[in-house]
């Protein structure tokens, strides 16, 4: 019963056997290996467009080298309140930009809306040099609370950073995921929908340890190379990563992975929304569901072996109440969560509703 | 009629005197020359302390070299939504700590509330690594909307931030307006009040060109030297800072030039209470009045000769509400000022008011 | 026949076979995994020493992230003339220094001397703070020439470091060979002999891709832990990283694939030293070969399937003549080359030297 | 009898004369003064050319505001390995240009020649991205050690750059002192010559603290504004900076002060080749001599008020040998240098020779 993060799980077997079959014999080094060409073809394929493609192995590397190629040291960044890149990467976006500033809006709502950004880049800089000027918008999607941004939203989002002059950035940690739930083509959410860069994770659905960085405004790419040599990134024996992304990107792998996730996440939530004492903070769109419930139940289930995290309070919307006796949690499922994890977590909880010791009046 | 800023009046008689002074014959160059030995001197009897004190040539440098011996590149440091080093440095902050992050609080409101703060830190860093932890207190004073902090408030800020292991900055631009306004001793609203470092800003007060940073807590100072010549920031005829320093310290001509800014813009104030198509934002407490007029009357008096700025709307708090045909305005008086200049431009404003042609019906 | 890169050879099998064998099941993240808590163990155990011991991907990530601990940005970093970090790494040290000053001595021999060393150190910095001090000697044990430092060596240069305040920092992406060469004890050439913080390679000895950065003196191992987030090499599914290490310690496997590779490289240069046409730059130490050979050999092994690379002229030593149709050139050896390889490489170069067509007059 | 440095010496009475009379009324600030604008003119007229100009108040804040403009933060700067930027700014170029590399030639030698700069280029970068590659070539007129390049020489240099993709900055902290002793148009040692970028020194002559950068590649330009804001560079009451540079430029002024100095150095050589015990390191080209003397001669003067530095043994050429008791000094005039202070200085030396008690054998 493990629906603590998809970083957790390990890789899929599909990915470990590729990993394996790549370690026979000499290959060139950093980068130059095939493995690396293969992945970058496929990946051209997966969003059928001629974009530049570099892999690298964490996704704070991935979101960071790609805003060093985005925003001037004295521009600023625009994110979710909540995204990753501002709230989960320490202070690795003003390293790796050497000194841009990240501006955190809508940090109360689940994902970022186009009036709070229309609002923030109405402003402008009032008086050039002394105010930092918006260069870049980096979007999350899936978005931190686990939502979905639907092409709609996605263009129209990128038009006004657009028009502001701003590059967009899209870190797609779980992205899969995304293009599961929307059943959609990759291209339809990035690069036809007016993304510059999209970081495209495989490491939380499936793989061991690799992110793609795709530039679709090829421009953008010409300092990539030296930056990610200067920041350590270059690996030697690149066929590693290349060979991950060759079995992930194989027969649509990832999209296997991703959409085995959301419907455990799905049928997660159709058993969960049965028990009156769990709400959800934010409605389920892809692998993870985001709900208050007992302090008595999370001590419950967690003696039966169920392992999640709680989510900090400061991160829920203002109009979510909770309890006292409450607490906010996260459940993540993964492309290695089984029906039995569900079910069994499930029942720990019908358990607690009828246990007579720790029945609670909710 | 001149009530733009305080950075565009000249330097004091006093001060120019003492830099004619200083001009002739040889001495030692970087900081080893005997006026800014003497200047540090009369600083540390300005404080009744044995501080550590350097001099800087502008206020960006002297808040964001302070704050670079004071953060680590992973900190965040905690400041009003409006502080000068937010709103007006560009990223010198970031550049100068290496990546340190800032983060705006209490936007809406004239200065930084405890409550505010308390809440924050609350938070804490809940998953180190990933977060920043915030490592820097900045303070204003006057604060950018020309407010006071009391001696209580500033105690009250600063127990807190030190509960938490932070360290205290006071951008000081404005420093000697608040102490005037106050009555108080220069050290009851700085180190007495848990000031670890202040930036003491002579400039807009009657110098040319000269700021102090001043260690209450003389370890934090251990880099500075490096960090300055690093900066550009080692002046080789130093003498010149440390001779405008000498005469503006100089039998408190700081204090004075300071206590008449103040009693120009109470003048000021009092005088335009009167008129009830002036609505002031927040009342004068130093030598910046904020306020909502007619664009008639701005256009009215501006022709007449009055200079003064539009203050951004974004930065006014969410209960001030401006109407279609009005505007927020700024109006600073210096050690320049004049009594006729403030009843000069009063006088405009009742001639436009009583003018038929541009009358209002507010 | 490769002797191109000890790079380009993938990981032993038994690496692989416990990367495998890591795969199942869920697990902590982020360096909190059993088997990073083990490999640390295991680190500790080979150098008789309680170390701070953290994991990484790359050698350039490892010394950079060492040196940023050791070094402010106002030093300089002192370091041979060709060593990786001044060589091959872009200006990674100093991105991740934010700014130290690499000073490279000794250019034109292969490996550094504590005359020079110490006529640098005698010199100091005549004037703080104008002038950048030295604060980290960084030593490369076997050295960018492929030479071994003997343990007297190590103990003379890192007393005249001591001495004048410097810390001692070792690039050891062989130190394995060095180990299997001097045939001494792992912590006789490292924290006996001086040196603050070892970058452990594995990765160029039979891993994938893992490197350790070992804190003997684990005052400096303060900032790793954030330094390496910030530059995105905490790596989420750390277990990848343990487990590689695992193996590669276990039971001195590092040891015997260092020792494999080092005697291939002996039996190559045995046999090679018997051709008149070919010429040693520096003899033999560990898994180096470097020598000056004619270009049409080169050419006729190459055709015969051998791979190995051009040295740069201007990295060789001043005294070594290269004439009109020479070549320098470096042979690598792995825990991976057979004796068939060397016998089938030496057998070409027989044929070359007894063809006709191609016989030279050397 | 001052021949310490020319940063000692305070500004010139018409500079003093010009700040004081630029000190009256209120003026714009953050360099949109009417100053500044006069200045820029004027400088564009020194040089015949329609160059970007920016003022600053520091030569270190100079050069590398333009270096920040010129390299990439993974590329290097080739400079004389005694350039003012590589020995006596800290790591200031590094820190503003976010980790750029300086590579000092020819340190052996008073200036930089063609060929160490052809043959280090000629290698150029062999496997990028995994080493810097060349950006910008530097050049410091007068050199470190007073020596003038003649145009010829500047030609050659900067063809030799341009050829190889580098631009070319010139440290002209004593640029005033290299056009009187060439007798040349300002143009045809700057942008006549090749030259991208030249910071234009004044305080070293005459002025207080003013130090000019003059784009002559105007594309370089584009980001000084945001740079040097983000320094802290950006003056507040800019009208001071561009009074001094008004004063300095009106009626070639620079020139006449450049003059003086270089004359009196003239003087001063001339008599002192007249003493068998004093030896010249390099001849003298404008306003310093490098001499080694006699450290009883040292002494003796010395206790008769001369005040002059020590110059370091390690930035002396090879060949020079400076015995037992003897030591190498730099004597410096600057536009305050007397007649009557040259002459006094030859006195108290000859009453040196020709004193029993301290007679030397030499």
């Amino acid at each position: 019963m493990y629906f603590g993060s998809d970083n957790q799980a390990g890789a899929s077997d599909k990915v470990m056997a590729g990993l394996m079959a790549a370690n026979s014999g000499v290959s060139a080094a950093y980068g130059d290996d095939e493995w690396t060409a293969k992945a970058t073809k496929q990946i051209q394929q997966m969003f059928d467009c001629d974009a530049e493609v570099f892999l690298v192995s964490t996704g704070t590397a991935a979101n960071c080298l790609a805003l060093s190629c985005m925003a001037s040291p004295w521009q600023t960044i625009l994110c979710h309140g909540q995204a990753h890149i501002i709230n989960d990467e320490l202070t690795a976006p003003e390293f790796f930009t050497q000194g841009a500033r990240l501006v955190g809006l809508d940090s109360e709502l689940p994902k970022l809306t186009a009036a709070s950004l229309e609002k923030h880049l109405s402003f402008g800089a009032a008086h050039p040099p002394h105010n930092a000027e918006p260069g870049v918008l980096s979007l999350t999607q899936l978005s931190e609370a686990g939502q979905l941004y639907s092409i709609e939203e996605l263009n129209q989002l990128t038009s006004i950073a657009h028009e502001h002059g701003l590059y967009v950035h899209m870190d797609g940690a779980r992205f899969a995921n995304a293009v599961a739930a929307l059943g959609c083509h990759p291209s339809e959410i990035s690069w036809k929908a007016g993304v510059d860069v999209l970081c495209l994770g495989a490491t939380k659905n499936g793989a061991l340890c690799a992110e793609a960085v795709v530039f679709f405004n090829k421009e953008l790419a010409k300092n990539f190379v030296a930056q990610r040599k200067r920041a350590g990134h270059l690996i030697s024996k690149s066929r590693w990563l290349g060979a991950q992304f060759c079995s992930w990107l194989d027969d649509e792998h990832w999209l296997a992975l991703a959409k085995h996730a959301n419907s455990m996440a799905a049928q997660l939530s159709a058993e969960l929304s049965q028990l009156s004492f769990m709400r959800e903070v934010w409605p389920v769109a892809g692998n993870e569901l985001f709900m208050i419930m007992p302090k008595q139940a999370i001590e419950f289930v967690r003696e039966r072996g169920a392992i999640f995290y709680e989510w900090p309070q400061n991160l829920l919307p203002a109009h979510i109440e909770v309890a006292e006796g409450e607490d906010a949690v996260r459940f993540v499922t993964s492309f290695r969560t089984t029906g039995d994890e569900v079910s069994g977590f499930v029942g720990a909880l019908k358990e607690f509703s009828t246990c007579q010791h720790c029945s609670i009046s909710t």
